[in-house]
């Protein structure tokens, strides 16, 4: 049975069809993919946009969404086979995935890692066991890499740029408050690199580097698709020639949860914030960023304010790219019986 | 494009339009006007009352309700224009009623006022800013106004007392142990007001006076259709002959936020409970006031479990206006095309 | 008007028609019973597998959920007549059945008892409070028993057993690290004893008893149909020629929210978890458990993974029984117009 965990199982042109899919429901398509059909949208975070979109995608295929809020502490669950279950978790992930199974014909799943261990948290341990254990379709809202983000971003950039392949693609880190999620920095790296772009990942220091699985993803997809995969300090140097402008802020790595001296680093990127003076210097890029995003922090408003500006459109294809997807899951299902 | 903010935005014609509508809904008319339609129901504070009726009255209409719980904490948005934002806010109300705008057709907002600055609060600056960048209609589910409960309440007087024109309409302050918010109050003045009632307030200390914004609305509306519009403190004089009471507590405006020294004006207010013998002072009126309600502090049982407490009904008619509202800002809008 | 509060209000045959509807829903028989209503679900505690049945079920009967999250604190409701309302509690419950009932076609409740006083949380005070006030149906989601669930438990039962008359019912208490509501232990002992089984109660001591009305009630259901109810200490005896194991874990009803002194006692029943040596000891005995459920703590893994474990099932045919319950109350309501 097939998952949507990562964009990593799947190729190139099955995501492409789904894209192409979801081009033709925002040109107005209708389906009911999904008529007669329940699927679980189960939160350990929170989330606005995320519930929003899959919400009305599932009611506009004829489905019924049900949301679970399962945010911090209300539904601990015990990941550990044959664990002796006397602490925390009331519930074992086995029972919990087969029973949603048993109610829902799909379950979506939003959890952002914890900031304790990354060598844990690397392993994405809670969904890849749903998944194990579920005997329907599972779907990804986040976790450690947001691959509903990248087909909304895939989309974005195809809408605009028309072919993508040997366009160069930035990744450039910006400044925030507080360290963040990697999550959705590694799946820009994965899609951009997977659909033939030249990529770039634009940082204030080496402690930036994204974790080697995603890095080596990338740098694999290139070489297969012989363009350039590049590490880049020099702000000037990445921007230069750039044809689209992926920002994103995350926490450095090797301070994971003990971000104390993190502080030290993420002043070197204190001037990262994307502005004009940058967009200058690349070949008319356009400018995206997932939601929330910060004004004027990572990103100034007269850039957002700009056309090249496309955080919206990224956003409203979310709606589009997960309906396309929820629909070839579902008809999977079917075709197995 | 129409929103509905406050009724001091509508003209009684078009308001009474809406309340035939509504009650041709409660008679039994169905109406298919929301089909193939979402819309979001945003909530930065709680509610259980106006998210059933608007879940139910959104179902009713053919159309898919989304809840977006963005209550105290989980949504922090900011509202001012070039705002570098490297506070708690991580998103812009901008990029928020934009993208939205792009998910759902009609968006519904409750955000209460924070009791720290009525000087700010008074504007109702977010739902105003989700309206300028919205490009659907927005609804108001209670802010420094209520609308939707005006409408309800206007409905409940009609059905019970016909036509209200040169009725009189008492707005009186009653106990309570915390100071709330003055939307209902305000909101009642306008509505009775712009209906032709003869207005009367009765509040115990002029400090209790609301915001002059809705205070010279009912007198203009009053002095348009040659009613009478009274600010009292005098309860006998308050009671006597008045057609319609209906009850509300607020917090006294000078002290907003800063409340402690308020308490010696509440206690000049300790005998205002709504009772049988304030009620013997009346034309015979009816009694309403909007849900929650403190039983035996804001309204005597006894007058609370007699037939002329409409509250009940007064509820119910919340489902009702609101599906009339919905359904007359959806065809406006598709009108627009 | 008839309500789903507790099974001690309905007849053996009255819920063998729900059991056998339920069993034609689960084998694809579909049903239109709630098109056009509304049900609210109301939730004093947290839930998310009685959450997503219950939405589901509905969605599937052609009706529209509404979730109402009331959890602690966010909706505190007076239950007293002719209390002044001068507390925490901002609502009566009298008008909030009252406006539900005038949304809605049907309420079901979730609201545990709060460990404060078993004399009146014993007599459930606030789903009855409910169903004396409100004009529709209310069904009981878990207060101090859980019907939903004994429906679910019989249908598995009976699924598996064939008749379970005269066969042998074990309800054992097993270890927890916290002493847990009553409601499931009381809900096993109705059920089993109403359908004719032998029933066995095996606890630690006397002070797991579960309340007088629990136990009487299934002394007099196995008085009627001959058969035996026993309350045991002695685990070997308790588990020999039993077919079917049902494990929980409850608090000693004399330490009732003031836990401290209950730690002596539970220590007794360090042994009781159901394990192989154990399970040996039946007659070939099927297993059961509401979830959540702690592995190798109330339920050795080897017995969890093998074939005699209904769980999954039982927790599968929550929604069937839900279904055929809200069917058969929608029904009764039509009929009476």
């Amino acid at each position: 049975m097939r998952h949507f965990l990562t964009t990593e199982d799947w190729d190139q042109n099955a995501l492409q069809h789904v894209l192409d899919r979801a081009k033709a429901l925002k040109a107005g398509a209708s389906s009911a993919a999904l008529a007669g059909k329940s699927v679980a949208l189960v939160f350990f975070n929170p989330s606005l946009r995320t519930r929003s979109s899959f919400d009305i995608g599932i009611a506009q295929l004829g489905g019924h969404p049900v949301v679970l809020d399962a945010r911090a502490g209300t539904w601990p669950m015990e990941m550990t086979e044959g664990a002796v279950m006397d602490g925390d978790a009331e519930e074992h992930v086995v029972e919990a995935a087969r029973v949603l199974s048993r109610y829902v014909d799909m379950i979506a799943i939003r959890c952002f890692p914890k900031f304790q261990d990354w060598s844990v948290e690397r392993e994405d341990p809670l969904i890849s066991a749903f998944a194990r254990h579920s005997s329907v379709p599972v779907v990804n809202m986040e976790t450690i890499v947001h691959p509903c983000q990248e087909l909304a971003l895939m989309m974005t950039l195809q809408e605009r740029l028309g072919r993508v392949e040997n366009k160069t693609f930035l990744l450039t880190w910006v400044p925030h408050p507080r360290p963040l999620n990697t999550a959705v920095a590694n799946s820009a790296l994965l899609i951009a690199s997977k659909f033939g772009m030249n990529v770039r990942m634009l940082i204030p220091d080496d402690v930036y580097r994204l974790d080697d699985r995603y890095m080596t993803a990338a740098e694999q997809a290139c070489r297969v698709h012989g363009t350039k995969f590049e590490i880049m300090t020099d702000v000037e140097a990445a921007y230069t020639g750039a044809q689209a402008v992926y920002a994103k802020s995350w926490g450095a790595l090797p301070f994971y949860g003990q971000w104390e001296s993190e502080g030290h680093y993420r002043e070197k990127g204190a001037g990262f914030m994307v502005d004009d003076a940058k967009m200058a210097l690349t070949d008319d890029a356009i400018v995206s960023h997932c939601l929330p995003m910060r004004r004027n922090v990572k990103i100034a408003d007269s850039v957002v304010d700009s056309p090249a500006f496309l955080g919206i459109e990224e956003a409203e294809n979310r709606l589009h790219v997960q309906k396309a997807m929820m629909e070839a899951l579902s008809r999977e299902q079917d075709a197995r019986g």
